[in-house]
């Protein structure tokens, strides 16, 4: 049977109902999510990693873009947690017949919906629905705008790592233009106080990449020499398919930018993180992603926590 | 947790095992239909909108056609009550092996399936999968000949605004010829005493119009100075893609047949229906749908209250 | 409500963690699991086929081709038994973006699995994943290797018929090279004591099929006078989409290895099977698949109950 859960009567009063990204929640509110994160991180590993909290409630999946762990990893939470799971994505999905995404939000907000995890290719999406309906919005990844719940996941990995970011150096390394996951990372990073780098080819870098309020460095070697925890962003391969060519190739990339063996030698106390999935010899070597300094595995861990903490946190919840 | 349903003991002994279309429904048993959706409803509104009538129960969505609200809708109707539920779409099936649909069903039925719920392109599946398995079978659509469960909904939501249906005058607007909804509509409201009025540009109205029982309008401000309720209709926009042109033009559509806001002001009476999703700009303007005369979106809440119903009622159903 | 289910406290130690095939499995295992299966077939003809057995546990269903009746049929084993279900298909995945099937399995393990049921067309797969991860992994076919569910719900089928195969005449027929379901069959049939001789034209065998352990036949007259049980095997009528031309043709296949209502008549014992979907005309009469000589259907019930039997031993389970 599922364990009760003892979750910490905190007095903190939460002021959030929907999650659209780092942006719109303070340093404190952050720490709250990871702390309350870290109840459900252990539930995980108890025999039974399941608690009941929303059996109560009925959440939608609305996925206009295809996902792997992100959907799996919402769903599983989602599951554990005992609530009902519709799942919504693209292909099934009336927006063939070219209905807007607002009377589909609306119509889906009409059957008594509590709360929605959505994904769009277009920024600023789960803001809008918000406007249109009463449940709580989850952004899942908003174009290249923010992904919050992989910034969570990776700051509360981090916090394994270093409890305390005050002043730690944090590097982001990649793509930084076409990622969803790296403002996120610096909005939320830079509230809990830590330094942060974001490093990359030129041609990789967004035109706003000065007011992200990062520092910027196209030296991999430099950069690795500074940071305590390096995170590796994925180079979408498939952006070559769509006839642009990627400058740099994957092979100069991998050259310039992809951390290697010799890199863990020369610089020993760096840790690797990586949102996957990982582009083996891209990115970085291989045996890199499975060596000891590497904590990408933890990171998938934790997002199923996470997102345990966050759909409680947004649920209007019964306190447990 | 979910609260106790107090459903109304009822003497009413409901003679049916399958919904397959209102042809084969009295008044009495659509009446008994909506009287029952009536207490599911009012559990919609309750803080925990479940009720574990299904929990013993197996259903699978076998849908040969993409739906987004049919499919959400019973989807939700059932998890709420508790029942498994198995979705089996085209794409995923051994139908690409070229299975007949008659070893698809008896085999599905083969594992102990209680409910069937089928969408089909051709008239007359859920007929025949009556003769196939002992599975109770749900009609969600079979090509243009009944949508059931759509036109029980529709009634339910006029029935909130005229609880008693008996010589109020309905309009069912558009592409009468291609709607799955409207041969269901027509068929349940003579049964209620309605008087029903089908109105479209002759292009539109299918070669049998006159045996559907209905009068027929080719003009939409006669009809709409006459109705009480006017039920726009979808116009497959995508039957365009076929390379059958449509005619009239989507343009000339709205012209003759599309609901504007002058038409609200002209005939201050009239309430608006539609199945949704609906073209904004063609069927009606799109403050039309977003007034206060428009009950649309009640329609998606009620459907999910009378799929609980019919799911209760051929469920065989254990009394709660 | 569920009712109790009395699982005899066998004191038979089970040894697997795994299912990969029927070639690691001894007599005595396969005859623990078909004992095993004969209590959960019972469960199914209850009025509520429902047993809360994995009720905590999370399965992945993570199916790289296309299923319709193995994936249905675990589905409803595992929530028939309670327990969390996730799928994950090709279609949806990452598999697009390019990530390794180890990256996908260690991913989706570290979200805390407990067991992974797995299609995939290149043989291995399963075996490759338990080195990956501690959950326990199903095969439910791997290419044309082992399908070792299939064998057992085969083999229980068979029991219900002869509950001592000991001598028993299987023959098994048609296109023996592509089959993933012969391989596992005659590994487990021959463990079981019978006698078994695979029939089909000699374009369909395999180069190793002498290394099979069974008899060959390419006579369909004298197998049936023969046999016992006489299971026809599925012609992959795909496979002529590839260019690659059917020899023999379906035609000249029917005629040659096609049964019959006349081989009926003239061989009055034997029992037929299918693994499903039969192609009526094709490896037998449409009337063949329909007469009270096949037990076609039954293999489908008895499939639910065998995996419901394989994911409880394998669930590492809470006795219940």
């Amino acid at each position: 049977m599922a364990e009760e859960i003892e979750l910490e009567q905190s007095d903190y009063d939460f002021p959030h109902k929907h999650l659209l990204g780092l942006k719109d929640y303070s340093k404190e509110d952050i720490q709250y999510v990871l702390d309350q994160a870290q109840y459900f991180r252990e539930i995980l590993d108890r025999p039974v990693p399941k608690v009941p909290t929303l059996r109560d409630k009925t959440i939608v999946n609305l996925f206009y873009e295809d996902s792997t762990r992100t959907r799996l990893s919402f769903e599983l939470a989602q599951k554990r947690m005992g609530a009902d799971v519709v799942n919504f994505s693209k292909g099934s999905s009336s927006v063939k017949k070219g209905e807007s995404l607002k009377d589909t939000i609306r119509n889906i907000s009409s059957m008594k919906i509590d709360m929605v995890v959505t994904r769009h290719k277009s920024p600023g999406v789960p803001h809008f629905l918000t406007r249109c309906v009463d449940a709580a919005i989850i952004n899942a990844g908003d174009g290249a705008r923010e992904h919050p719940t992989q910034a969570l996941l990776d700051m509360f990995t981090m916090q394994q790592v270093y409890p305390d970011l005050e002043d730690k150096n944090i590097a982001i390394i990649g793509d930084i233009a076409h990622s969803r996951v790296v403002r996120s990372n610096v909005i939320g990073l830079l509230k809990l106080g830590a330094n942060v780098t974001v490093c990359g080819p030129k041609t990789m870098m967004p035109a706003y990449v000065h007011e992200l309020g990062a520092e910027v460095s196209y030296n991999l070697d430099d950069t690795l020499s500074w940071c305590d925890i390096a995170m590796a962003l994925r180079i979408q391969l498939e952006r070559q398919e769509d006839g642009t060519e990627l400058f740099p190739s994957i092979r100069e990339y991998h050259q310039l930018f992809g951390i290697t063996m010799e890199h863990l030698k020369k610089h020993p106390d760096f840790t690797i993180m990586h949102p996957g999935p990982v582009n083996r010899g891209v990115e970085m070597e291989s045996e890199v992603a499975d060596s000891d300094r590497s904590i990408i595995l933890s990171q998938v861990t934790n997002g199923v926590a996470v997102r345990m903490a966050i759909l409680y946190l947004l649920s209007g919840g019964t306190r447990i």
